[in-house]
């Protein structure tokens, strides 16, 4: 009934998704076309609301479009660590000030992904009373994407410290393109098991989720 | 730099993926406990915006939260039936009218998933400019739980059709949790590589996503 997959397929699956960290230290050397190729084609075996399969990809590659999306970034930075610091959280906006929130300047490889909201595929199907359903489908396709690179060496980074609407409006994308994430893609600088935020002591991880019962 | 992923580990992940199907159609018989103990571990394994963890779980069980929760579906799938229909769109309806859209009444296990839009874990860190990043992480950990569970043959079925903020009342969630999704877990009762969607000719699948440049 498994179709085959084997208990040690199952613990190699287990390790991959411990070390599916998000990563942002990144060597600058290139990663070979065909690794990210296979990353997509892991992209596009995603599930998606009604087949709607709304995902919209653009990668960043001229210096004009990485400048623009890395300032993007430090403007929202820069506003949030300014929030932590005027809160009265010294401590807090000490960490944060601290922390490597993104790999843009050194990522050989950025992507940003979109979901096309006015998308006639799939005919709305599942998507009336949770429109968001999506976009959601979109981050299943970022989460495989994602498992495939790294189980090549390959890390990827998410930006969410952005922007989202200035960002679709300076690469050019229809007004139905709402901004899912900022991937980066590279070789990791390091390899650790622990995320920057346990590491800075910003967060600990609990992991094992609590689940109630009705 | 892959720690150790083989070739052959790659191509199994890629085969998992693809048997990675919206499953509606259940046999009856129980999943084991250890089966379900490690999606959950699998899911736990998630990125999460600022090490948040905003993912709550109610396991639905009992009969009358069950029945809620199908009617719940039963309500809001009759809705869209009947805006296709309203629309003219007669083949649409008919092929809508046709599919299995839930596998409600038969999966053993159902969990509802929710994103604790108040969580103070994290501080809100990578959340302030798109605090859309908080259901994206449960949706990272959803994905993770399914092809855990599919690497061992249980079904994963997730159903939007419904009216989340009706399932959260239900479900006695607190304000501040915000439906993501109603899981139904077990064993398929055929396997198939082709959806359901698929086969009923509601909407082919494209698969490798295009990719634009800047």
């Amino acid at each position: 009934m498994s179709q085959g997959f084997s208990p040690a397929f199952g613990a190699e699956l287990d390790r991959l998704m411990r070390w599916r960290r998000d990563v942002r230290r990144f060597r600058t050397d290139p990663v070979p076309e065909a690794i990210i190729a296979r990353g997509l084609e892991a992209f596009g075996t995603a599930p998606s609301v009604g087949l709607s399969e709304p995902w919209r990809l653009i990668r960043v590659e001229s210096a004009a479009a990485r400048s623009a999306a890395l300032c993007n970034f430090e403007a929202a930075n820069a506003a949030a660590l300014a929030g932590y610091a005027a809160s009265g959280e010294a401590d807090r906006a000490a960490i944060y000030a601290g922390l490597k929130l993104s790999g843009m300047r050194d990522a050989p490889v950025q992507i940003a992904v979109f979901c096309d909201e006015a998308t006639p595929k799939g005919a709305g199907l599942g998507a009336q009373t949770m429109p968001e359903m999506r976009a959601y489908s979109v981050v299943c396709a970022i989460t495989l994407m994602w498992l495939r690179l790294r189980a090549e060496g390959v890390g990827l980074g998410w930006v969410s410290i952005l922007d989202a609407a200035r960002m679709a409006r300076d690469l050019g994308a229809p007004d139905s393109w709402k901004l899912i994430g900022y991937l980066c893609l590279g070789w990791p600088e390091e390899l650790s098991d622990l995320t920057e935020l346990e590491q800075a002591g910003w967060e600990p991880r609990v992991g094992l989720p609590r689940m109630e019962s009705r």
